[in-house]
């Protein structure tokens, strides 16, 4: 009877905690308060800014947005060791851009082939393979693969102030969908432990499929062509494709982005849009109109004329990676 | 305290009535036995076939599967209900297949169209509008039309055991989705309130989209492509595409549902294929091998080989419609 009540009493303590303060990451700052008033508004019964659980849909990006992305996106850095890994395969490729420079370690001459050189590489190395091996690549891959500047796996590198949000709009009855330029298949395999958010929640840059059956054994193979690329215009398509309604809320970070929260934004009722300025070169990187990766540009000077709601990252986040995290 | 004992008691009632029969229009033969045993061994926990909840995943054809798709599939009554609509903007028409054949009443003439016709007629009543349009002129024409047969709504043909095994299933922790060679757009305005599944657990044949500003608002047009056939080969490759990962329980009526069953049923562990057999043409129709619309011939031969499920619709099911629907 005692541990009974002494666990009654623990859940009591850790509901009390919850409602005392779902978002310990967030500063007591504009930025906190406007989501709060938000969820409190739309989940409100009778209020009219009422919103019923179908239809509180939030939608997040992914690069800059739920992690960090600089000094590339994380899945270029997949693209690299499937490169190297393939390499010997492949041995046309010691003459072939971008191939040849990334296989010398010239970062500059790969970028040096710009969009289409960096999208060629993503296609070359994702394509051909069946849905399952290219799962269990991207599994591999994550569970060993460190940041070259931080030294944490990846996946360490969610940003905490994002997951309490995450969690805290799930439990007012919010369901949560990823809305990412980056490729649908490498975010599936990990997304559902690093943010909770299942495979069917998650759109993105999607290549083609092309069902077969190999001895007998029906397969899914992966195809080069683009099927849906989940950026800037992209992403209202994408969330149609997928969720068929409008969200309510929208989370980004970059112009990529822009689209996806005005689409979100123009609905009619209560509405919520979000954007994390990367401002904290000390604890993450500071970055903005002139980035290479998630220029932010329209979005700051538009984004505040609009009502969204301008994450500051230094002042507004207390902590920016999961304590525990390595 | 009497109303709370006797609520209370209509409560148990009501729970041992739903344990006793969860299925009541399906009658005790095989198909249900096999339905229940699946379901069972998959949700005891400890046993070998247990499935945690977020694996649960079960997809369902709809032409012909959940409702009926005689004489034509509903959607191409609607197809034809809005080519009399626009036809008087659109004169040229009149010289023109299968548009021609169709706004004098000759079916027949717009049959001799072929697959491709059909695909014509659809395609340019639903493309040029925006989202919101056509959702409006679906929920509009599904709220009214009425089927030549029957009399009755089309969402009124929707089957009654069908409805129960979605519930049944549900109840049990499975998230159902649709996926369907009919439209995705098509489905969505009326799904959740006719099946209790939501627009972002529906895959359906797509059509492109596109992002634009009108005097400012954001839409999003309708536009003629196919992205997505979602039929035959298509199936698996649209659950792929939308739900990344593998179903465990895949229903259906035509070959063209073959591969996605094939698909569910290739997985590892307990899984379970069931096809409709349409054999009642008393209550609703008879059909398989030589169907025009819902063509079932290698389901027929191969299914019983795969371990698959074949209702008998006549034999199987006691109540075909919802009692109550006009």
């Amino acid at each position: 009877m005692k541990t009974r009540v002494t666990l009654a009493f623990a859940a009591l303590l850790a509901t009390a905690a919850f409602a005392a303060d779902p978002l310990p990451s967030w500063n007591d700052t504009a930025s906190k308060k406007a989501i709060v008033a938000f969820v409190e508004k739309v989940t409100k019964e009778g209020s009219a800014d009422f919103v019923p659980p179908a239809e509180r849909i939030a939608t997040f990006d992914n690069d800059g947005t739920l992690w960090s992305e600089q000094p590339v996106y994380f899945q270029f850095f997949f693209a690299i060791d499937r490169v190297k890994a393939m390499a010997p395969q492949h041995p046309e490729w010691k003459e072939k851009e971008p191939f040849a420079s990334l296989l010398k370690g010239d970062m500059k001459g790969v970028m040096a082939s710009g969009e289409k050189g960096l999208f060629t590489l993503v296609m070359t190395t994702h394509a051909g393979m069946t849905t399952a091996e290219f799962e269990k690549t991207v599994a591999d891959w994550i569970a060993t693969a460190r940041h070259p500047k931080t030294g944490k796996l990846f996946t360490a590198m969610v940003f905490q102030p994002m997951l309490e949000l995450l969690a805290y709009l799930r439990a007012n009855g919010f369901k949560t969908f990823i809305v990412s330029g980056g490729g649908i298949e490498f975010m599936r395999p990990w997304a559902e432990k690093a943010y909770g958010i299942p495979p069917e929640q998650i759109v993105g840059s999607s290549g083609g499929l092309k069902y077969e059956l190999r001895d007998g054994t029906p397969v899914l193979v992966k195809t080069p062509e683009l099927v849906l690329n989940d950026d800037k215009e992209g992403k209202p398509v994408g969330i149609q494709r997928h969720i068929g309604r409008r969200p309510i809320a929208a989370f980004g970070n970059s112009d990529g982005d822009f689209q996806m929260i005005e689409w979100t934004t123009s609905g009619p009722g209560a509405r919520f849009g979000l954007i994390v300025h990367h401002t904290d070169a000390e604890r993450e990187y500071a970055y903005d109109r002139d980035s290479h990766i998630g220029k932010l540009d329209k979005g700051l000077d538009e984004g505040p004329k609009r009502g969204w709601t301008i994450v500051d990252m230094k002042t507004d986040w207390n902590t920016i990676y999961p304590p525990s995290s390595k």
